[in-house]
């Protein structure tokens, strides 16, 4: 633990309170004072192995490098992320892991403008994947929420109650992904993935612009589309095209290509996982061994 | 500390990391895994008192309970919340203190789907404010930024990251505040305040929609408005408009009532506190006592 008065300063905190119970400001430990609590001032990243390997690492690194320096968080050091994301995952020594991380900028007293001595706070867990071979198999029911998020989802940043309250809003409908859409009508992304229809031979997602996280797995899922002979569309869909569509799917680091059979209730074509978004996952495992 | 294995369920998590130092599952606080801090998924409230008179506490109150509403936080006991604030301010005993508070869903394995059986994580500081008589003489400079937030600025929620950026922005040019201008050219509000202009003898401000906070201040200087012969007008200016006002201030619990006397680098009026807002801060002050 640093000492408190690094983390204080000059500032005139008088105590604290933890549930019901009074803490005197010196006894506070600074993760009750994370920027990345008071304001989710920090930004993250999920990264998943396969059989033993970390896939994309050096894209999600470059990724992280994007989102800190948006949000203007400086003194972060990349390789020694990188040294210890490799040594977190050794340490747990599982095959298939998630691994999460963030950075916040650091522990202060609340305050909007931050100080610009803080030092960036790290927390990274291991986490084992479940399988998820059947909601690859047979596909997900997704519904559709309006698209709350703030302006700058290009940032992979830790303000994430919009995707919260849209997953929760899909779960509760027995759904496995919402998919969120603008004030313009317009589908944006997953809450939590990327999106994606097949029309004919075209491999239809939105542009990436301030409003789309760029996906590492949608580029992965747009070379793989490249592959198996689609043609991309980067262009904005709106719900009843997408529910029109031969075919299907969200794109996540967790999951990867896993099939919509159903769109806010209406059946996609036969309502199976369509050949194309089979051969696309096929091609996408065959670039994460 | 909890039971570990009451916050983290049947979830799969192995091992956490804090900066360099691998932290077994047992091991770690719960408060790692706030959902506070991994999605800002909570909402808050920030009290002031007045010479040891805690001011709108019943306000205050009656915002919190629709914040932790409109997100689904369900199980607190908002006169358990009161008895903490109450109590928290008599052991700082301090006169005129800053009191913060938030409440998020709990700590579990980070999963955007909460999980229906946490228990919500209370947060409370005291602190003692600082003299503002200075910037309340002299007023303030202002500098716009975009206004980045996300579309439920009607919630008092942790998602602060725009709030940040653009206060960040507005301290490196040397500004009191950031005012909010949003994607149709109109202010919102300041990223932590309400903004009012005063024309002939009218008293402008945004009405109150999902992308504005229903914030007390504002509420009690439309009041005072009405008590010094002020007209309201509930319509978003143009920064342009702004600009060209009689008179600007801003409103913010801990700092109530303070004038703007420049405008992105314009000068307001003859760059001195106007004489409506001068009563008003002056009328609001009748309210505090």
């Amino acid at each position: 633990m640093e000492r408190f008065d690094e983390v204080f300063g000059s500032d005139f905190m008088q105590l604290a309170m933890i549930q019901d119970k009074i803490v005197p400001v010196e006894e506070l430990e600074p993760v009750y004072l994370d920027r990345g609590i008071f304001f989710g001032d920090g930004v993250y990243e999920v990264l998943r192995s396969y059989g033993g390997k970390i896939f994309a690492l050096d894209e999600h690194l470059q990724r992280f490098a994007n989102s800190l320096s948006a949000v203007e968080i400086t003194g972060v050091d990349i390789d020694l992320i990188r040294s210890r994301v490799l040594k977190a995952f050794d340490a747990a020594g599982i095959a298939n892991a998630k691994i999460y991380f963030h950075v916040t900028r650091g522990s202060q007293a609340r305050d909007r403008v931050w100080d610009a001595k803080l030092k960036p706070n790290f927390f990274l867990t291991v986490t084992e994947l479940g399988d998820n071979t059947r909601e690859k198999t047979e596909g997900v029911a997704v519904s559709t929420h309006p698209d709350w998020r703030w302006k700058r989802c290009d940032i992979k940043s830790l303000n994430l109650l919009a995707n919260v309250l849209a997953s929760a809003d899909a779960a509760k409908k027995g759904c496995g992904e919402a998919i969120l859409v603008n004030e313009a009508g317009l589908i944006t992304e997953g809450a939590g993935s990327a999106f994606f229809a097949i029309r004919g031979k075209t491999l239809q997602t939105a542009p990436l612009t301030a409003n789309i996280l760029p996906s590492i797995t949608r580029q992965y899922a747009i070379e793989a589309g490249g592959n198996v002979g689609l043609k991309l569309v980067e262009e904005s869909l709106t719900p009843e095209q997408a529910a029109g569509s031969d075919e299907l799917f969200i794109a996540v680091t967790t999951r990867d290509i896993v099939p919509v059979v159903k769109f806010d209730g209406q059946v996609i074509a036969d309502g199976k996982p369509g050949k194309y978004t089979k051969l696309l996952g096929r091609e996408f495992r065959s670039f994460t061994v």
